[in-house]
């Protein structure tokens, strides 16, 4: 039997939140999903998480949550978030800081399920190698189980495709994350992981990356600081189905969601 | 009648060109296409563009190319490519600067179809702003027609999509190229425009966008320079095919494509 | 005689103003000054500007103020600082920014001195092209007067070199700051234009550029978010005096100036 | 007695090995220097390092060469360049990488000092973190002797101070390299590590940090490639020569040396 795996792209603020609760059973259902992974680093205002907004998101059916840059965004929320067993951050930050960067979870059906998150440094932050830190992670995983997700949290599509092509075979599912914008490239590459560059986002589709268009627009003609609000309009959630082979940790189909909810 | 245009993303190389002699018959006859417009930047050996392959394209039925940054790296190319009236450059690049950065072109029955191509500032280069560009030329351009087509070659998902509103109901489609990982994004936007982040890329799948996977992972792995190959397997197609008012300039539909060659 | 203006380098929070209340009247003594201009985008706690601390400089002796990235920074006090005709922000902000770019001011002897502001792009904003931005403000300001002072508020040695030599013979001198390092590069270039890629900064020099020294180390082990404080020790005036002539607006001689306080 | 090492800043092609040729006999004389440390980054053409020029500046009396970014440029000669015992490039590329990223030289009287090679990241390249970098090299260079010298080849100000204040104690210096131009802010911090955030170069001062003016300028008004020269006149050296107590390793004295040639 195959282990499903939903993992939902980017979910931000409340529009966010309100889309899980009005579709999440149902896609469980429908593609008889048996592990829910969501990445929250924007689900509490569109900046971070907090204690409350994961509690949440663990009370509609998430299963553990992923992250990113902006999981530092609540800073008093931090240490509580973070001290979770179910919540990661990127595990290629520097040594000493608060929280881990993998996990394993399991299924109702008693699977274990890695999840591993890494974050891209191609016009981002200065952390440790990706993909170095990945070879070091999965090897600790997979002494637990071959079912392996990679979140991977990242804007230019050449870092995410070439991690991709780096962990074939070796991992069942390499989604990236953190562009909002959901990508038509989902396949399984010839080693057997599921690849697709963006998940997408999870939010007001009424907007700039699940941000106001107008303050989004404002910003580029100003170049000047501005203040971001979530919209609430047009909500979707976008995310992918990974069904994954129990005994091997290869990825057997991958399926894009985006639903109007 | 609605105008049908077909939109390819940028063509890599010799690979790419064989998507579009293997395929373009086909799906312009599929589609009912009208006109097919293509980014051209990548299409001599990866990087630029030449008069040679630029005729290849014209030959194979392209009717107009657009670009991007790559457009400068066959120097010596560059004065004789751009001096074409089927070819332009972003827009946005400062006074002075070789060839036009947008155009007028017929389909068949007549019909005029005005293309823009702009280049996005995030992460790229210090260009003058798109916004405004943007104004400016599809002002101009609308005393012409008002079925104008938008290639805003960008890399930041916050850009394109703000561009994408910015430009909804004054032109006929906003159309993302650069990433050369299509999308899953594309609709109509509340006042008739088409949008869709990027349509991808049309060249070797088996691939880094379009480049060797194993000299994209030493870069990332070794941060040193690296020579690039353009691979050969799994040459797919991707674009977008719109359908726009011809009266108004609306757009009616949109589609994306992505096809193996 | 030639006229002499003191430029002092950026100024950090409450140390900074501490050194012109401390050292400014003896340094306009010792130079012969006749005017003082100061780059203030810094002066309010380490970031932005406040009436309040502008009126606190002007009292001391400041006859006018630049500015650049940090301006924006006290979002409420603005609106207020950028109101007086004291007070300058980068010129080549987008049009419909507000505040002005340059401003003339005269020295007690009633000679009038032009001071434009600019900002670099290279590693900072999207800006307009501080090249063209200086061709039509020096245009304006020389119909005024020939004497013409420019802060090049910019980070990357390259543009501040260029844009010295760009504007060779048609301004009294061009002095960068931003990088709160002064250089030691200060000369006249060959068509009389005075020269500096940077004056420095004026606060507490026991800090990474005016700032606490532990956070900023924590901020680069760690590459999280931190919240910065102003030390208060070792504090230090950086500037420069240029020797300008009245007729031709010529720079006659340049001379660092690093005290303290 | 102390031991006086002048380190001078990246040497530009043709004109800045002209400049030792001219003028570094008389330098070591007069400062009675014991070693002469250089960035040879930009040696061969203004791009890279060969094993000729190389050599050339061994003759001259360069006891070794340090290196930064622009050693890869010419890649047919890395292999032999960095076979060196005498050259080093940055120690936080990746492993795996060619070359090595510290050495330990001999004064002629026997005295070991080591030399560590570290490129920031601000800006720059996706690189080892240079802060722990430097903590593993210093503890195995200083089984070996307390005098060390560090050449950060860094663009960033406060990258660049908060290694400084990171190694303060731990090494004789901390010198910047890569802006091309000089700092004013040579000093000895608290516990004993001369630090300067730039050497400056050698070579031609009619130019932008090294390349042609009208280039430069020309790159800057077109945003496009340009092929760059290196200039020939007003040739001059820059660096900094710094005293350190054999026993302990501690600066006590630096000052900042810029010769015309
Ligand atoms: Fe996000
Ligand atoms: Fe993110
Ligand atoms: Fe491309
Ligand atoms: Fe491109
Ligand atoms: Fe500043
Ligand atoms: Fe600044
Ligand atoms: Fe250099
Ligand atoms: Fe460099």
């Amino acid at each position: 039997m195959p282990v499903k795996i939903l993992f939902i792209g980017d979910i931000i603020g409340k529009p966010g939140r309100q889309a899980l609760s009005r579709q999440l059973d149902r896609l469980v259902d429908r593609y008889c999903v048996d592990m829910v992974i969501a990445n929250g680093e924007n689900a509490a205002g569109g900046f971070g998480l907090t204690t409350d907004t994961a509690k949440e998101l663990f009370d509609l059916g998430v299963g553990g949550l992923t992250s990113g840059n902006h999981i530092w965004d609540k800073k008093e929320q931090v240490p509580l978030v973070l001290a979770s067993q179910r919540i990661i951050r990127p595990a290629n930050y520097p040594e000493g800081v608060a929280g881990q960067g993998s996990m394993i979870l399991a299924t109702p059906g008693g699977v274990k399920v890695g999840v591993l998150n890494l974050e891209g440094r191609v016009f981002m932050k200065y952390l440790e190698c990706p993909f170095r830190t990945a070879d070091r992670e999965i090897e600790r995983l997979r002494q637990e189980t071959p079912i392996i997700l990679v979140d991977f949290h990242a804007e230019a599509t050449s870092e995410k495709a070439s991690l991709g092509w780096y962990l074939d075979g070796r991992v069942s599912a390499v989604i990236g994350t953190h562009t909002h914008v959901q990508t038509a490239d989902e396949r399984i590459l010839t080693q057997g992981t599921a690849y697709m560059s963006d998940a997408g986002m999870t939010g007001s589709f009424d907007s700039v990356i699940g941000i106001g268009k107008d303050e989004a627009i404002r910003k580029f003609l100003t170049q000047l600081p501005v203040k971001f609000e979530v919209p609430k309009k047009d909500i979707r959630l976008n995310g992918v189905v990974i069904d994954i082979d129990e005994a091997t940790g290869k990825a057997l189909a991958i399926e894009r969601i985006a639903v109007c909810c």
